[in-house]
Parts: structure tokens; C-alpha cells; sequence
């Protein structure tokens, strides 16, 4: 059964949207970055939406903000026909979409992405998240939006390093689909504010939506998705833990897909020559991540909670000797040490 | 589209169930009492599973426990493949499925409802939730488990309140179907202990699960089954929030159904000779529940946070005129507050 993955890509569709639908009271959920940025550029949609705002950064997705938003919910007698906006990036789309699905056991909720990544990964597809116990989306879903709608005057709003952080996921999609000659034509080496984020963006949100509508409950193609992220997660889950400055989460997902390349390379022969051309283009954007002995000694661990495992045998996405993806990599502790080390 | 409700009727079902289920891990939760009393017969059936205990009653089902829950599983490395078993009354498969339906998106969990009143409704039919915000089932989510075990033997643990509690469900039941004479020669003021359990449940499972497998996401039919439990919700949750001995979901819901059927009188012209036969069975078993003038009061902000409302407006089943019950009823405040003090 193929799932209706519905994008829209004006804000005059939004208004048209909320006028053919006539929900019973309207709630917008934005973090202190989306409600001073992007907010305002909707005040001539929205009449008087309930406003939930939570602090900005992904050590606000969690059980205590998804708590807020119920509680604010309750206090405006929010009903089955009642609508959650999420206005904002992955955080918010992960938090917000968690929040509605179990709210009452479920309200509808729209996405409204604000950042390179959320446009063309987290708004995308239907995964609802939050941390839990140090966990990376331990606690979540898998509940599709009504609707989203992308508007790319958001992108105006952010600053560099929000526009590489996105551009980690086209990169994987690119990588996914073999597209990585096609990227480099458009990515051309151009400032970050020159490049031609539309075309980028509609790329990668053709290419995921058209998975995710085949298989939303990632029994099957869906998996490939997961490249860069076994390793990506736990690296994100353990800066997330420490103190020191927190990795967004692509520039996690570069670290990520750089060392299941390696894991490619050892395990399913990936080419040596490709693995570098891909290196060459991650440490163009996100340079070389140098992690010390104590953070590879935390991985292990941390990659023993990945959803995808199964009997103690740790999940990848890999690339094959071809080039093509291939899910359900399942590969012991010895040989992703071995990567870690080599990387 | 059917929903598949598998529904098994022995213990050997269960083993057989698990020997073809290769699950990576099996997890049991139970209540401090199922524990106890429950646990002990499936000693033959698991090795060695783990085990997750709460403290027997209403007021666990809550947030707490479910991150417990979570905590559990995550440090004995559940993946995806692993499997909650939920043994126990109504608070522990709604608290167990709502737990499992969330946790890395959604695991495996089976039911092994331990009292009438899970047997013949909570186990059946998928829905899970927590209480939060002082509000009754007021987060949650509609997930099937992947088959319920009805073991009767089970019963034999209970006490009188307990099996009462359950009896407010099959008189429900019995009222959607218009089967009032049918339980009467069933029941046939019987003890307690002597009633014909297994009948009078086979025969809710029986309904239930064929409305369920028909309207799972409850926009048709299923609503018929919300009978009793608009005001019944509202007056269980208010004695949840009192330091007052606490009633159980099926007492309260034995005052819901009185009251509404008041509102079918007033509303719907639901004959009152009907609606007399009808209190005296539940006067029969449940005695008369005063409520006080401050009880009263709570009942309508409570019920503005019922789920099925719409536009402000109450959500009611109601019995009609010809003693067939209807869904969507919206009613009006002052309507609802007459009901109540009539009762």
C-alpha cells in the first residue's frame, strides 16, 4: 500500500489548506529562533494560532518539551479536531509530530521546515522522535503529516553552518542514488549563500518522498535511508552527552557516513578510489572531525542501542562493490572498531 | 480495510506462539500483584525473561512507568525484535502497549489480560495510553498487539471487586446489543464467584473485537463502544485526583452509563421504562454512587477534555428511542449539568 506523502511549496497553499480545513483551533509550535525568524512571515495566514515555543537546540527534544506542549494543549481544551504547526527544523518536526501523535491518541499536524535539513529529511517522511536516557529518538513514531510545506524564503534566515548541516543528508541522498557527478556540477565549489539550494533540496525530497511512500514503515528500501546514521547517531548521542560544543546533527551524519565508507570498503569491497573522491567532497564542507581515544571507546557502546541491530550484531546501510546500497549489513563490534581506528 | 484481532484461548497457544516467534528478547510486565499471583503459572511457559514490576493500581499508569519501562529495556539492549509481554489488568496492557508502541518507534508486545475487565476490553482492540495532566487516557496511541492470550485460570486470583469491575463492561456490552435479557438469564443473581465468566466474556470478545476489527481507528462504529464512558472518564479521573478511597474504571463507568442514560431520555426519548430495568441492574451490582455537590462541579471542566469532543460541544453515545445506540451526539453544557443533578 503506497502512503500519500503530501508537499506543498508556497505559503499561499498553507492558507488555502487551513481554509479548506476547518479545524476546531489551530496551535503553532516554534523553538526562540522560528518564533523571532520565521513566525512573523506568516501573521497574514494565521489568525490568532495558539503560540508553544520551545528553547532552540536538539537538547530541547525531549520528554520534558513534548510534557509542554501537552500541557498547553490541555489548558486550550485542544480536541481531535485541533492542529499542531510545526514551524521550524528536525527538532521541531521530530518533537512537534511526536507530541500530536500520541496527543489523544492522535491530532493532525502540518510541518512547516525552516532549515536545509528539515526541507529535505526530517519534515519528510513521518518519523516522530524524541531523546530519552541519552538515547538519539529513543521514544517516537512513525506518523505522517497531513501535510508540509516547503518555503524557501526560510532558508533565508539561517546562517552558514545551519546550510551545511543540511547539506550532509543531500550528499547521502546523492551518494544513495549515485548521483555524486550530478552534485558536484551544482555544488560547482560555490559560497554556501550562491548555491542553488532549490534545486538541491527538490532533489532530495523527490528521492525520499518517493521511497518513504513505499515502504513508510521501513521494512524494506526505506533501510537505505539509514546510511551514515548508525555511526552518525551515536556520535551525535555522545557530544550530545558531553559538555563540550554539541555536533549538529549533519555534521555527525558526515562523520558517519565517512566511516561506514570504510566499513564499505572493508566489508563489501567498496572501491578505495570512490571512497576517497567521497571523502574529498565531505571534508570539503564539514572537514576532518578528529576524534579522541575516549570518544571511539564510547561508540561501542552507544551503537549497542541502535534500532536497527538485531542479536547483538550492530545494523548498516553499506555501499557495495558497485556502488549500490545495500540494508541489513549486520557486522560485528571487531570490524567497526577497526573503522573507527582507521579513520 | 479488516484489522486481524488474534485472540488465543490457553497457555499452550502462548508457548507455541513464542518457539515460532524467534524473538531476540522476551520482556514481561506485570503489577505488583500479578506478579504475585500470575507470574508463578507461566514459570513452565518462559525462561528466563525479564522482568519489569510496577506498583498495582491506576496511579502507576502514568509517565513514570513508562520511562521505567523504557530504562529497563534499554539496558538489556532491546532491539527491534524483542518482546514485551504485558500480564495483567486493564492498567497494565494499556500502560505495557502504550510503552512498547513508542519505544524505537514500536516493538513487538503481546496481552495476558489477568481480570475480567481486561479480557473482555482492554486487551482487545489497541488502545494504549497513559494518564497525564490529571486527564484520563490522556496520551496514548491505537496499536494492535500482536495476539491477546485468554486464560481464565487467571480469574481464580481475583476478588469480588475485581470481577465486578469487570461486569460493568459486559453490561455495556449487553446494552449496545440490546442482549439486556439474554445477561439476565446469564447472571441470574448469581454470587459473584459462581457467575458463568467464561460465557459472559466470549461473548464481549466476540463483539468487541468484531467492531474493532472493522472501524480500528474509530471513525464509524467503534464510537459505539465510547457508551457510559464520556461521563465515566470525567468521574474517574476526578476520584484519581482525590485523596479518597479511588474507584475503579469500572465503577465509574457503572455511574457513566446511569447518567447517560439520562441524556438519552432527555435527548433522545429513550423510553424510561427501559431506562429503570436498566438502573436496577446496575443498582443491583453497583449500588448507587452519591455523588456530592463539589463532585458535581468538577464533572463538566473534566469533560471538556474528552477526547470526542467537538466545537465545545460534548461527545456522546447515546441510547435512542428504539434502544439502538448512536454515535456523535454533541451536547450542550446545560444539558449535561441537568443530567447530573437529576441522577
Amino acid at each position: 500500500m503506497k502512503s500519500n506523502i503530501n508537499i506543498y511549496y508556497s505559503l499561499d497553499a498553507l492558507e488555502k489548506y487551513l481554509l479548506q480545513n476547518k479545524f476546531s483551533k489551530v496551535f503553532i509550535l516554534t523553538d526562540t529562533n522560528t518564533r523571532k525568524h520565521c513566525y512573523p512571515l506568516l501573521s497574514t495566514i494565521l489568525s490568532k494560532p495558539i503560540l508553544i515555543t520551545i528553547k532552540a537546540g536538539e537538547e530541547s527534544k525531549n520528554m520534558q518539551s513534548a510534557e509542554k506542549i501537552w500541557e498547553v494543549l490541555n489548558q486550550n481544551h485542544a480536541d481531535k479536531n485541533s492542529l499542531l504547526i510545526n514551524l521550524g527544523g528536525g527538532m521541531i518536526t521530530d518533537l512537534g509530530g511526536f507530541a500530536a501523535s500520541i496527543y489523544k491518541r492522535g491530532i493532525s499536524f502540518i510541518h512547516l521546515p525552516t532549515t536545509v535539513m528539515s526541507m529535505c529529511d526530517a519534515a519528510i517522511g513521518g518519523k516522530t522522535a524524541i531523546n530519552f536516557d541519552s538515547i538519539k529518538n529513543n521514544i517516537g513514531t512513525i506518523n505522517l503529516p497531513k501535510a508540509t510545506f516547503v518555503h524557501f524564503d526560510f532558508l533565508k534566515t539561517l546562517p552558514n553552518r545551519e546550510l551545511k548541516n543540511g547539506l550532509a543528508e543531500i550528499i547521502k541522498h546523492c551518494i544513495l542514488q549515485q548521483k555524486i557527478k550530478w552534485l558536484i556540477t551544482i555544488l560547482d565549489e560555490k559560497e554556501l549563500s550562491d548555491m542553488d539550494w532549490k534545486t538541491l533540496i527538490l532533489q532530495s525530497i523527490k528521492y525520499k518522498s518517493k521511497i518513504v511512500s513505499e515502504d513508510l514503515n521501513e521494512v524494506g528500501n526505506r533501510k537505505l535511508l539509514n546510511f551514515g546514521h548508525t555511526i552518525g547517531h551515536a556520535i551525535e548521542s555522545y557530544f550530545q552527552s558531553q559538555k563540550t560544543k554539541k555536533l549538529l546533527h549533519g555534521e555527525a551524519i558526515a562523520v558517519g557516513m565517512w566511516i561506514e565508507i570504510i566499513i564499505s570498503n572493508l566489508c563489501l569491497q567498496y572501491s578505495a578510489i570512490k571512497a576517497n573522491e567521497l571523502f574529498d567532497i565531505i571534508e570539503f564542507y564539514f572537514g576532518y572531525k578528529k576524534l579522541d581515544a575516549k570518544t571511539k571507546n564510547a561508540l561501542i557502546p552507544l551503537l549497542q542501542h541502535d534500532k536497527k541491530n538485531k542479536f547483538d550484531l550492530i545494523n548498516f546501510t553499506l555501499l557495495q562493490k558497485d556502488g549500490t546500497p545495500k540494508y541489513d549489513c549486520l557486522i560485528s563490534s571487531s570490524v567497526i572498531i577497526h573503522a573507527i581506528n582507521f579513520y
